[in-house]
């Protein structure tokens, strides 16, 4: 059976990618973010061209760069994302990757998440949890309190990146509340937290895993089908 | 009808994707790449879990960036890409993509030409040209005429990468000679000399050309069906 990562294995295994494998994070953001679009089309593809738009929440780190890189596919895709993304990065990576959303017609909310949760939430048929990925730490910020408590409290279908966002990383929800998501993307390798998910859909994503890191962390992934950027796991 | 470029418009639009639309070289030679490899394996499937091995042949210029990148994914897809790649390029980014290529265990032919053609050529049931893009100026360098030749002369399947190599990029073959590839993937859009291709497989690559830039030349691109990354032109 595949791995399911604790926090330090997936800390250590990104970074490997980054330094042993010398992957650029532009080529494994792309690729992730990409395979999380894929797999979003093939679960909700009654919202293309439909006009129910998707709303993708990013956070200021990776995940919301995945989170980024997944808008601009989904367009590509005939989808209509729209971005909520409080913390914008300041770095050329995550200003270019905003600015290629932008000039790809892609919205971006500037609005509190009172005024979307009042005017415009109701035009979402599905919603990206982009916020944090395997690095996050508890307590969550302020910042993200609103979108977060938002996320608890919606009916929208909600599909998380990698982690369920405000989720602990190996133990899963806290024990009050926390994200229900129906779909998970799994990037590279499920993290343990991925045990507690409890929604309809769990995809794998990020074909991009030399075969030397597979057997150096025993991840035990799973063959992905042909070409197929994504792989169905429950 | 899909448009196709002539070189300075090849040019242009290339210079807008990472001048206006900011994205960068790392993220766009991924989608290109990986399109390469989806096209060829779709075409070529009876190359996957065989013996037959896939000889990648790149240049000095992103057409043999794109080729070190489509050998990763082939590989990830489970076909035996192996690199022959004359003239390194000495950047960072090539340098990383070549070092991504060793790590995922693809072997890189480090002899001449001549001892390819007689003593490996026969394990190869296809070769990919990433050896010039559209940038292309003839006349060939030395470095690259032997394996211009071997390309001319051999039986085996060539699959080129956006340009049929030692092509004038808007006229087509040369007068005499040339290479003739069985495929062709033409990458963000056609360019003039694929009216002359003659091949069986003519592809469409690189599903990341923002509407507004579409508009903006005219290219009249054809719909990508679902979440495919490639489109059969012919």
């Amino acid at each position: 059976m595949v791995k399911y990562l604790n926090q330090t294995e997936s800390i250590n295994l990104d970074k490997d990618l980054f330094e042993k494998y010398k992957f650029s994070v532009d080529q494994l953001m792309e690729l992730a973010g990409q395979s999380c679009a894929i797999a979003i089309a093939r679960t909700y593809p009654s919202l293309k061209n439909s006009t129910q738009k998707i709303l993708i929440c990013c956070g200021p780190g990776n995940n919301g760069g995945d989170g980024l890189v997944c808008a601009r596919h989904l367009k590509q895709f005939g989808y209509l994302p729209e971005i909520y993304y409080p913390k914008k990065t300041n770095n050329t990576l995550y200003e270019n990757l905003l600015h290629q959303c932008i000039e790809n017609d892609i919205p971006l909310l500037e609005d509190n998440v009172e005024y979307i949760a009042s005017k415009q939430l109701h035009q979402f048929g599905l919603i990206i949890d982009a916020i944090f990925g395997f690095s996050f730490k508890p307590p969550v910020r302020d910042t993200f309190i609103p979108i977060i408590c938002l996320l608890q409290n919606t009916t929208i279908p909600i599909c998380s990146i990698d982690i369920p966002s405000g989720w602990n990383v190996e133990e899963g929800p806290p024990t009050e509340g926390g994200i229900k998501p129906e779909m998970l993307i799994s990037l590279t390798a499920p993290k343990l937290c991925a045990k507690k998910f409890k929604g309809k859909y769990h995809y794998l994503g990020g074909r991009f895993v030399p075969k030397k890191l597979n057997e150096a962390y025993n991840l035990n992934l799973p063959e992905y089908p042909d070409t197929d950027l994504i792989l169905l796991l429950k």
